[in-house]
């Protein structure tokens, strides 16, 4: 299990490499949910989401041998992107294995960073067979996008910062999909602030987290199309341990909520998120009230949507 | 004719109402123009633009008796937001005069802030007509969008940031409509650097301060529709005496750039800027080279778009 005391060696060894994301604020928010909001914008972080942190100190924690054979993920989204800038940083080899309908623009952004992109077939099956056959041809070490000790302990930095930066903090906020963010902040507020409420967010039609914490039996992804595409992965069995462990509470939102919360969030805070860094606030819209008169933190997970749909 | 002194007085006086706006970097946006960017983000500036800036330093500046009749003015832009929250904070009253296309939003938007919406056709005349009427049945004090030396010494704060975010600051770029922002950074960087370079930039459509500094006579707005709506207004005499003053240069950008730009900005730095904050990079775009190795610090005006075009 990943302690505080990992959480702040990890925020130590990354701190050179990563942004200390800055914290904003909107008078327009606060009162539309009637409490005292302050979003930590993990948007603006290097590669335009938390990950950056979590994959920066699974690669600094290589051992010389270990790094110098490089590392290896599967995934198309911002873990992907991550790995990539954290592999370079070290200079060492980077393999991303994507589904080969991936759109190309995610396959260049990951090439930018001079990792080499393997594409398999659009199957876990196919995805998990190719990492395989990297792993044993070329001595690559993966690094999972969260269901990983070194990650959560690196996600779980910026709950430090959120800390230091609105200390007077009552609640923190963060979505839920693999469970890595969540993971890390539960674990990092849990032992500096014991009394703090930890609310995670999911949406309504993928809500498997919640099940899982239900039931106390870790439940397989939903396999449905929420708007909040970041979301759409489900708990691993560490991530599911850290969450029972902190005690997280889990609420939901609907996808007409998470997309009105997305354009609410943009428009009167002035930063380009993705919809899954909006289910947080979704969930606010939808149960008014239940924050009433609090400070909270809500992490803004990553911006990393298609812009240029927007007609200029 | 303002001076850095007035900037500095103007910093004191404003800065427990306004926003020090961070500055950003994004290393894929250096590449594309082989330098070093600093992002000035005005865009985060309370009401999303920095004309908080200067309607603060105005509104403050006001005597007791001249502020209780109240402040008015005509727009239906980021002005008109800043004076009625200048007005709020005071807890004066604000008038906005708009032309009767003005979309709802924009009335709103100023509504929010307690301010009073009067409408008026759609001509420059009937603005001011409605206008002179206000000032003379309610005594409210005129503060224009531009020119005005109060103003001019608010919108130059955000200079005396920049210089102390970005010591090592080699040129200054801002876009250039009235004329009031580019007048108070000129001011403010002239007085404490005076050999930066200084580039006001303009879209090539509405070219008038272009044309304005090099015949030396004060040119009429263009009266075309380029995207950066921000910018289709004229320079102001005061405003043109002051870029006179700081010998700034002016560089324009095609409207193609001018939208390139604003995705690459959203895409890279993950904020939203409307189209007339992007036309400094889109300089850039269309003149490679032209600031080739230096740290250049760029000023994100404003935020206020419509993001709701973007379909989620």
């Amino acid at each position: 299990m990943v302690t505080l005391e990992h959480i702040h060696q990890a925020h130590e060894r990354i701190r050179p490499y990563v942004h200390q994301t800055p914290v904003l604020t909107s008078q327009a928010i606060n009162r539309m949910v009637d409490a005292d909001l302050h979003f930590k914008c993990e948007n603006l972080q290097k590669v335009g989401a938390f990950k950056a942190r979590g994959a920066m100190n699974a690669v600094l924690l290589l051992d010389d041998d270990t790094a110098r054979r490089g590392v290896v993920t599967h995934s198309s989204g911002n873990h992907a992107q991550a790995l990539a800038y954290a592999a370079k940083l070290r200079s060492i080899p980077c393999t991303i294995v994507m589904p080969n309908n991936a759109p190309a623009v995610k396959q260049d952004a990951v090439r930018e960073y001079g990792a080499e992109v393997v594409l398999c077939e659009a199957t876990l099956a196919s995805r998990l067979a190719t990492m395989e056959q990297i792993v044993e041809t070329t001595g690559a070490h993966p690094v999972p996008p969260y269901n990983d000790e070194r990650v959560i302990a690196g996600q779980g930095t910026l709950a430090l910062e959120l800390l230091e930066q609105v200390p007077s903090l009552e609640v923190v906020m963060a979505p839920i999909g693999g469970g890595g963010l969540m993971s890390g902040i539960a674990t990092a507020v849990r032992g500096m602030r014991p009394d703090t409420r930890i609310i995670g967010a999911e949406p309504e039609i993928a809500a498997d987290a919640l099940e899982s914490m239900h039931t106390g039996v870790l439940q397989p992804p939903a396999n449905t199309f929420t708007i909040a595409d970041g979301l759409r992965t489900g708990l691993g069995e560490i991530t599911f341990a850290h969450l029972q462990a902190a005690d997280v509470e889990i609420l939901t939102a609907s996808e007409e909520a998470i997309r009105e919360a997305t354009y609410r969030i943009m428009e009167r805070l002035k930063v380009v998120i993705e919809p899954s860094a909006a289910v947080t606030l979704a969930v606010l819209l939808e149960h008014p009230g239940i924050v009433r008169g609090r400070t909270v933190g809500i992490v803004l997970c990553g911006g990393n949507i298609d812009i240029r749909r927007l007609a200029i």
